[in-house]
């Protein structure tokens, strides 16, 4: 294991769609640029060969070997439990173990998900965990916005406690001393929403977060808040749906770029279509270095199948952040001074 | 009140949020462009004065006083009550009594919607009317999204009368002969969504439309269905999160369009940023041309309140298809067929 001052990250190295050798170029490109030491957890004879590829022997990377891997096609709930050996598992395990600060993983989010919940355990207080995109705004800030992952049907008080969990991330990690917290709903007006926001609006209200109120689906991108708040299915199809509005006015600018004259165009935009990219890859949130699951306990963090190693490093980078915050702490007091976050009728829960 | 074969529609002309004098316009261009006599429904002398302006006293327009308008900042459903005699009440009324085959407005959608159920009524066995914004996608062909109205906290069988509803739209109106209708949900697996909308799946796969499951938010604006179903806070956060989207893209692009060779390349794009402009322009379902409220026992068009007088003549065109085609009736045709639409308990609806 490797010694030293510096956090120790596990990453699950067969969590990407690529094979594990952009992930082990990812974990190195960290290795040499943060100060970090990583367990890279995985077939271990496969992973050293990638690390003698890269002449990478003598960073501070130890190899923990793990021969199971959970495919994307799998129920996690079902794989986790017949792949006790499975490299999602053996690194979040290490975390538990104390062996590492952080897992890190670009495979499954849902195996990612249901390993850290049943190796690691929820935040006391927080009944289902989230996932927190990080995305770009017009203001020039980034907006967290959260659930993205899979919460359906939350409940008041969970969305609730996706605000508070939204806000301790936005004050340690992004460093807005007073981040302003919007729910997401049809209307700004009080009186505009569901059943669920309009009740949580009401506990928000009296929660010890600056809640601005309702806010539009335009102003999560126009950076009025720094936090907004949702139902995971909400979540979801809104992140997909800005994908799909980016898609259709990518084919219509390139059948404008067509022919010489257009080729001649596509050079001197590079530049702008370039950052236009950039802002896309980033409303797909696991592939701007990856995103935090929050209300663990523990610091995971998942980045896209797809990832890069560039992104594989980033994901690191965001782990050590969140490490360095000891954000399940910072979670557990934000709850622990909020008595509305228990689900009505069931006093302190845990 | 003109005469002759052709449809006749009444125009709220207090609607607009620029005045009666765009409204006027766009009604001046339909009356001149299709086959096509209205009724303009607000202050008299001020309508006339504009008619007289546009040189249009001679088109098969008639004039219909009414006094009051409902403001933006009214409770719909207040304001009506205290207004009998507002320009979206009486433009209604026409239909109702026979004199007019369909109303459009650019006013307040939720006193549009109101007006239309108060004064019309429902479709027998519709419990909800929905606004259908009719967008497009990146396979040319438009996607009726539903319900992006006011509809929060759906039932499935109210997500099913929806579907019922687009179905009708796309394949009357558009033209599609088996309108493709999918279920926005968090993921295509049977086993993805809230509770909503994986009992609404199972109601859709016993309706007479042809029901392609559940569908992501990329596929909305891909073009893989031609009806997509959701909640009307889905909807409504939705389609605003897209104009989100398309502002940041843009802020990109003009930041990096600036100083000469930047204006220079404006010239050059004109094209392309025109196209992508009208793109963003109809993700506000009511700027282009005008949403149909399905649902109602008539034709009614809301547009949107910054219309220009462009989009009020689109907007009577689409009112004109409409009611060509006997909405109301091939809704209520839709709906007699499908067991499953009544509220679950109640037996057959009205």
């Amino acid at each position: 294991m490797p010694g030293g001052g510096s956090a120790v990250i596990a990453v699950d190295a067969m969590g990407g769609d690529r094979g594990p050798h952009v992930v082990v170029e990812g974990a190195v490109a960290a290795a040499r640029e943060l100060s970090v030491r990583l367990l890279l957890v995985g077939p271990a004879a496969q992973i050293q060969t990638e690390l003698q590829r890269l002449r990478a022997t003598a960073l501070p990377i130890e190899v923990i070997d793990a021969p199971d891997v959970i495919e994307m096609h799998e129920h996690p709930a079902m794989a986790l439990r017949k792949k006790p050996g499975a490299s999602i598992v053996v690194a979040t395990r290490l975390v538990r173990e104390g062996r590492a600060a952080s897992v890190v993983s670009a495979g499954h989010t849902g195996a990612a998900m249901g390993a850290a919940q049943l190796v690691l355990g929820r935040v006391r207080g927080i009944d289902r965990p989230a996932i927190a995109a990080v995305l770009p705004t017009a203001a020039g800030r980034p907006v967290v916005l959260l659930d993205v992952g899979a919460n359906v049907d939350c409940r008041p008080h969970q969305l609730l406690q996706f605000a508070l969990m939204g806000h301790v991330y936005a004050r340690e990690v992004l460093g807005i001393t007073a981040p302003r917290v919007g729910l997401l709903s049809n209307g700004e007006e009080e009186t505009k929403g569901n059943d669920a926001t309009i009740r949580a609006a009401e506990l928000l209200r009296g929660a010890p977060v600056l809640f601005v109120g309702n806010v539009e689906g335009r102003d999560v991108l126009a950076g009025s808040v720094d936090v907004a708040v949702c139902d995971g299915f909400v979540g979801n199809v809104l992140l997909k749906f800005g994908e799909g509005v980016a898609l259709v006015l990518r084919e219509i600018v390139r059948g404008e770029l067509r022919g010489w004259r257009g080729r001649l165009l596509q050079l001197y935009l590079a530049p702008a279509l370039g950052s236009a990219r950039r802002v896309l890859k980033r409303l797909d949130y696991r592939e701007y270095g990856g995103a935090p699951l929050l209300g663990i306990n523990g610091v995971c963090v998942v980045a896209h199948g797809r990832s890069s190693a560039r992104a594989i490093r980033n994901a690191i980078r965001v782990a050590v952040d969140a490490t360095a915050h000891d954000l399940p702490a910072r979670i557990g007091e934000a709850v622990a001074e909020t008595t509305a976050v228990a689900s009505p009728g069931v006093g302190a829960s845990h």
